[in-house]
């Protein structure tokens, strides 16, 4: 998995093991979060370019934007130009923000002509078990 | 979003940032993650059912299994009978200890009425922005 990055933002892994369930409307910063799936296809001649701008992208955004709480982003392994990206914003508020983002911006207008498919889809989370990091 | 919940198991969230990207390599836990994507399709009748059942799964998972990084579980919201997972496991030994727990044994025996489809589709992870917490 040579080139695989995990990008924390914080304190690096923490150990310690304490349950903490946040439900909605208990006041905490991610209580309600927005979770949105994009499914993207890219040219296959542009795939590494393309990995390059969304690099840059969710390293910016996960940097700069309180509100972007989790940009993870994959490609299938039967089809390397198919990607999913799991996206995570701390309230709807976070999520227009960052869509008007300067460096949100700059990312549509360098990939316009490296995406061939894009499909976004809303969800409902269920529940977002994570280890603290 | 009533009933949503983001569940951390560790500290609480942290508001310092502090930049410190992984690469595949370094040594740490995290550098070379399993990164699966489950879509699943329920049966409408049960699907509150399913949801408790996924939802202890992912509780007993984050909180007893070292190597269960990440279950996030939502469901789409134009179809609400079709759940998305991202599961984010240490290393491969971690994702096959998983799958031979009990509790992930005794899921699948109390769901495997409820679940019509299930496609699992195998990623190589990108990048996996998140903030810490």
């Amino acid at each position: 998995m040579t080139g695989t990055q995990v990008l924390l933002l914080g304190t690096s892994l923490v150990a310690s093991i304490l349950l903490c369930a946040i439900r909605s409307g208990d006041g905490e910063s991610v209580a309600s979060p927005i979770v949105r799936i994009a499914e993207l296809e890219i040219d296959a001649a542009q795939l590494d370019a393309y990995k390059l701008a969304l690099k840059d992208e969710i390293e910016t955004s996960i940097r700069v934007e309180p509100g972007v709480l989790t940009l993870y982003a994959v490609s299938l392994k039967e089809h390397p130009e198919q990607i999913r990206l799991f996206e995570m914003y701390k309230d709807a508020a976070s999520y227009e923000s960052h869509l008007k983002s300067s460096h949100f911006q700059a990312y549509k207008v360098r990939t316009q002509t490296m995406v061939k498919g894009l499909r976004l889809i809303e969800t409902e989370p269920i529940l977002l078990g994570s280890k603290a990091r």
